[in-house]
């Protein structure tokens, strides 16, 4: 068995850790309401010691079944999972789960707003890629198509996400180009 | 210490289980897209087991920051916050936090549909409550209002949600009632 510490403050800026200071900045603005989802952990087992705080003991991580974001932006609901790779020329799409796509294809069927942030790592570009463009990409590679989605392919279909200072995934102004 | 091994699946039928099920059952029939937030936990401490899954030893609970579910429904951004009270005179607002309220607060002014689901239940009754009507009952408390809302003001104010066999909490009839 090995046994870690987890220090969350300690990894350099994640995709993740972006967003969500991205999210905390539109918050302070009142641009948008947009948060993480908690990760879902099935806990099994709890110690309530006296006079402190109720200790997990036994818990373990459980896959999501929606994504990792949802909120509200201009009165729409917004809905996106986000995702990194260090692959240079394709994003693979064993990075995605099924029931995230039935989840995303459904979200769009409701008139929600629904995209991957995807970061190609080694080129140190973020990109917005529409749910509507992944569902096609997802089926084919039952059909025999690749696996994955050619890095140029994202580079053409999506939007490059720009990098602010306070905003540093602002995924809102690819939303007002695309849907406002 | 008090060591306790939490069985998630015998505890009669709490709001929350009957939401979820409700949520459950839209989902299937594709009628709306709602979710609860997992609980939010600070994982301290992870095992890796040689070939077997991770096991969280060490972790807490922390506070919601928002409410307890959102999702869409006919095109709209609905959140809400579900609570339970055994009082029968009155709901005491200690049951929701400042931060919830100004979650909630935020979510109107954005255009989302914001409420709470009380449940009475020792007069086995659930009610849908318009955040909007509850943010001046917050208010009072801190002017010398009442630290509750009366049983009666519930009744008179929200919505009786019917109960169906497969929407037990059925709070959408209540959304379409009022929203649309
Ligand atoms: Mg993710
Ligand atoms: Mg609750």
């Amino acid at each position: 068995t090995n046994s870690k510490e987890i220090s969350f403050g300690n990894r350099g800026m994640t995709l993740e850790e972006d967003i969500n200071e991205t999210n905390t900045y539109y918050l302070s603005r009142n641009k948008a309401i947009i948060h993480k989802k908690p990760t879902p952990v099935q806990i099994v087992r709890v110690d309530y010691p006296k006079r402190s705080a109720a200790v997990i003991k036994e818990g373990y991580f459980k896959q999501a079944s929606t994504t990792d974001y949802n909120g509200i932006y201009r009165e729409k609901y917004v809905d996106f999972e986000a995702k990194e790779t260090k692959n240079k020329t394709s994003f693979p799409l064993s990075n995605i789960h099924e029931h995230q796509i039935n989840h995303m294809k459904s979200v769009c069927e409701h008139g929600g707003i629904c995209f991957l942030i995807i970061r190609f790592s080694q080129h140190d570009e973020t990109y917005f890629f529409p749910a509507m463009k992944l569902f096609p990409y997802w089926e084919s590679q039952f059909n025999g198509g690749r696996k994955s989605i050619p890095y140029k392919d994202v580079q053409r279909i999506g939007n490059l996400i720009p990098f602010h200072y306070q905003a540093r995934v602002d995924y809102l102004s690819i939303i007002d180009h695309l849907y406002f």
